[in-house]
């Protein structure tokens, strides 16, 4: 390899975590991934096991070679389903990767697969499987995948099903392949799953699952190289990113994205048109159909698994956008704009929408329609030209669907807290339940250098409401590409704004880590707090900056409060006190008539509880 | 000074900015300061003014001399309202500190200012005065800094009054002395402000008003010394913090503390019992009520404007909390528990809560009513424990209001999304709209490392949802003692989640820096755009870690994009674009019968609005 791209990824278990693959019950031989973190045995509690997007990077046993990529499991399941063939696919190009030679050029990678691709009238994507009623492998995987915290929770006496708040979603207590099946037939759900992708570990978005999120990649004119956009997208579903878009620029596009799919478990979406106005050096009027319809192809047989598509940015949109503080923000909704108003025709996006479609099939690439106009800044938000372009969107999902195309629908951007749930409910009627991908959306616009807060909460609330998948923002938002830790930054916030909303739709496994980690807070296990914790990493350095020593980490205080004053400490003595005294207290205080104990058969009940956790009662 | 305190504080203003004495109108020589961010000349805007927390330590003109403290401004206020009297106060004790002695023993402050407090049946408190009808000069110089912004929302011609949903908030449009009045006297809000804390700029806590946030800080018996507790409380303002809560422990706290107060502009609030505690070296049992009572009038003399007293944790409630997954997490909490437990007696605090009152009345100490049995984990939240002690807090509130003492209540805690409105719902109805005043809420449990983040999303939810102030969380929670740049991101995430509240609370004025921001960022002000930022130093480096050059400044493009791909220049053409060929291009759509460009007077109305923005258009 020379200097462009370096195999440096960072692999390994997490801390106390390992690799377990779960065998499905449906389909014996299927084996699906998870992560298990062991706790410490004084915890007697089994160990906790959680979704994981970390693909075999995380795994010992397995062998990585950046220059063979992944190994390519799931592509004998569309051969096996029949209805494809191979082909010699479209040559690379010069203008692919921007007409770079010499020095500047990334090596290619080293191996060339021939691509799949659908025979005319044959069945290929998952949606008409799922309408043809066929359970494809891809679904019980899913199942699988979505199910696995759940039996854990369900396996733990001290579970409780939750009870939350889910506007309107059916999130079922198991999730069954025909359950699956069901929700992609009805276009609630999408499988973002290329049929050239065979490293990918299958994975669903959709408001009846877990939510999901994104991290965005990808080099520009200005900066960074193929190895550094590589080990970003390991590292990215490392923390926990479901899917990577690629958005690169600039030169090297094509040999970027190609490391990147043949290397990624998860999928790999993008923005063609980025690569499309490259083509033409950046001239949005030079734009054609024919350079746009070869793009598709190009990244379709490469394996890209969702394209986003500005279709809705219509000629008629873009005068409501001239009033507008910060006007079009979207750099595809951008460049669809300019092309419309210099050749004042429609856009050929929407015009040739069919033929796009025609070809999103033959590879199973999923639909994210792109919202070009949204909102970005605080004043814009909700505007005209935002909710004209959902329309449309809505209109173009149902010929996707008759074409046979999966579709998720992107928003908005920036939109203060009281406007945000009628986006949800907006997109939820118009575009007729597909899902919802949203960027944040960000709260204010006064805090840039923390844009990863303002829309954290922004992506907390909408992905309560409904939304599948939450397309993270970093701290470089506005001011620049984000580098390493800000990926990292990035994908852990979007964790947190996803995993609370799992918690407020009553998600029925989502508190099981809450819990675990609470429990090993309040007895004071150091180590098993930080393994539970989505970093690890800095909940133990940070403790360590106080504490340092290894006994602090088994040490009945913290920090904050010293080792006379830990509020936990004394609860603990508060709770044996009330356990010991409170037969005999519950006695006293029922016969003077109050009641500020127990009753016996309450004490009970806790003895058992308690007993359950690990702790002596006596 | 020895080693333990240096006079090290940041001082002088933030980019861009200078400090701007409004004078009030109703009281002539009445000076409230403001932020004035300047914009670069192009913008044609006027400055962008706005609420500053950080006292005269951003003031160039200011002298700062940390051993002389603040000028006591204030002092002459309460001695003209009359009904006060100086006496000598209670001399320190060696028990005061900790009994520290020799090395580790911090510099007394330098000066010994006489205490003053209220005469017996005098009014002394801002409930009083209001109730009597009369407006204070507090009042009126909140009423000033309150409208500081809105005054320039009005001026500005752009400006569309703010549609928010505010759930039952009544937010006028411009705040009146007599506004805030009639709120201090129906208990809407308060005023912290003891009678000897003189070097304070009077702000207010009420949901009729901006949202604000608390910043705590404080030593503990592991870790720091005096003076960098004096810098976090400085630094802590700098960045935005209304109030400073000073939660030492261990040793030298009366010293740290008397040096916060005297070097502090903003309202200073403790834990009382935290200092009773180390008085009795560390023995919850061993309190008794002499201590704390004496406690009370050691830190009332010396100018705590608002004490945390969880007089809520009452006997009866204490086995409520047994089967609990994290008990009680509050170290006031945990301390009345055992107290009560061990004595098995009603609390103290709650059976000598009119003591309590008659002592904060005559300092006017306002009450924050401990939640001593907040949840600690998502599975504890809305417990009966907690909502046990929020309607003992209404009770108390009502005292509390008889004895003229201002009042507001603490809030959880660790609490789900779906969970967090009938916090808000509960504590207005319980505690008869009194200001509720919340840590976070933390949204999930899982991210020790990023807690400020978790409960920046439930921190913003609530506030939206009618919380007065919030009190920050920081990175190092659950895990260490912030460090200077913990407050820092603290303070910021809370300024976020504040402001993201006040925008959807529909705020008069809110949305102006954000709007002003945006058009700086939409015209590559780039300058501007950092100096309108909550953090123009981060907003700053994190630009120039990809772009350094000072030429990229002022260039129309950012590294996200490069020079010949960015979405805000595109729709800069557009823009341009659609104002020339509109004209042209309606007439000849409007002939065909379709609409695709606007109408005439829609476009000269848009060409008044480019021009009004500093652009020419044509």
């Amino acid at each position: 390899m020379n200097l462009h791209v370096k195999p440096d990824v960072t692999t390994g278990p997490l801390p106390a975590s390992r690799k377990v693959y779960v065998e499905s019950a449906q389909a014996p031989g299927l084996m699906v991934p998870c992560r298990e973190i062991s706790l410490h045995p004084t915890a007697e509690e089994p160990p906790v096991r959680v979704y994981d997007t970390s693909g075999p990077y995380t795994d010992p046993d397995a062998v990585i070679d950046l220059n063979a990529g992944l190994p390519r499991n799931r592509s004998n399941w569309a051969i096996e389903r029949g209805g494809v063939e191979f082909y010699d696919g479209r040559d690379v190009k010069p203008e692919d990767n921007g007409n770079v030679s010499g020095d500047r050029a990334a090596e290619a990678f080293p191996i060339k697969h021939r691509p799949l691709r659908g025979l005319p009238g044959a069945m290929v994507t998952q949606l008409e499987f799922a309408r043809a009623g066929i359970i494809t492998k891809e679904m019980i995987y899913i199942a699988e995948r979505e199910n696995i915290c759940r039996t854990q929770a369900v396996e733990n006496a001290e579970h409780k099903v939750a009870e939350g708040e889910s506007f309107g979603a059916d999130i079922p207590e198991f999730i069954t392949p025909e359950f699956v099946r069901k929700e992609i037939a009805e276009g609630r759900a999408i499988i973002p799953c290329n049929i050239n992708h065979g490293e990918l570990e299958p994975m669903i978005i959709g408001r009846n699952f877990l939510v999901k999120i994104n991290a965005n990649i990808g080099n520009s004119a200005v900066t960074s190289s193929v190895a550094e956009e590589v080990d970003k997208m390991v590292w990215a579903t490392r923390w926990g990113g479901d899917t990577v878009m690629d958005l690169s620029t600039g030169r090297n596009i094509h040999t970027t994205r190609e490391w990147i799919i043949r290397n990624a478990s998860v999928p790999i979406g993008t923005v063609p048109i980025y690569q499309a106005l490259e083509k033409v050096n950046g001239v949005a009027e030079d734009l054609t159909w024919e350079v746009f319809r070869d793009t598709l192809i190009e990244q379709a047989e490469q394996g890209v698994d969702y394209f986003t598509i500005h279709a809705g940015v219509r000629l008629a949109y873009i005068p409501m956008s001239a009033k507008r503080v910060t006007g079009i923000v979207s750099r595809g909704g951008a460049i669809m704009a300019k092309w419309c108003l210099s050749h004042h025709k429609e856009s050929f996006l929407y015009e040739h929408f069919e033929d796009i479609c025609d070809i999103m099939q033959k590879y199973d690439v999923s639909f994210s329609l792109g919202d070009g106009l949204r909102p970005g800044s605080i004043a814009d938000a909700n505007d005209e030209a935002q909710f004209a372009e959902l329309e449309t969107l809505g209109e173009l999902t149902k010929v996707a669907w008759a074409k046979g195309c999966q579709v998720m629908i992107e928003g908005p951007g920036h939109v203060p807290m009281h406007k945000i749930k009628v986006n949800m409910e907006k997109q939820l009627k118009e575009c007729h339940e597909a899902p919802f991908y949203t960027l944040g959306p960000l709260t204010t616009d006064i805090a840039p250098g923390y844009d990863h807060i303002t829309s954290g909460i922004g992506a907390a609330m909408i992905g309560w409401f409904g939304c599948a998948m939450l397309c993270y923002v970093t701290p470089k938002e506005h001011l620049g590409l984000p580098d390493r830790d800000d990926v990292k930054e990035g994908v852990i916030t979007y964790k947190i704004a996803a995993h609370a909303a799992d918690l407020a739709k009553g998600h029925p496994a989502a508190q099981l880590r809450d819990d675990a980690l609470s429990r090993a807070r309040f007895e004071f296990r150091w180590e098993d707090q930080f393994n539970l914790a989505l970093d690890p990493e800095r909940a133990r350095d940070f403790h360590d900056q106080t504490l340092p020593k290894d006994a602090h980490k088994v040490a009945h205080f913290c920090s904050m409060c010293g080792p006379k004053f830990c509020s936990m400490k004394i609860t603990q003595e508060v709770r044996d006190y009330a356990e010991s005294g409170m037969e005999d207290m519950s006695h006293q205080f029922r016969n003077s008539g109050s009641k500020l104990y127990m009753e016996e058969d309450e004490v009970n009940a806790l003895k058992q509880s308690n007993a359950s956790l690990g702790k002596t009662t006596d």
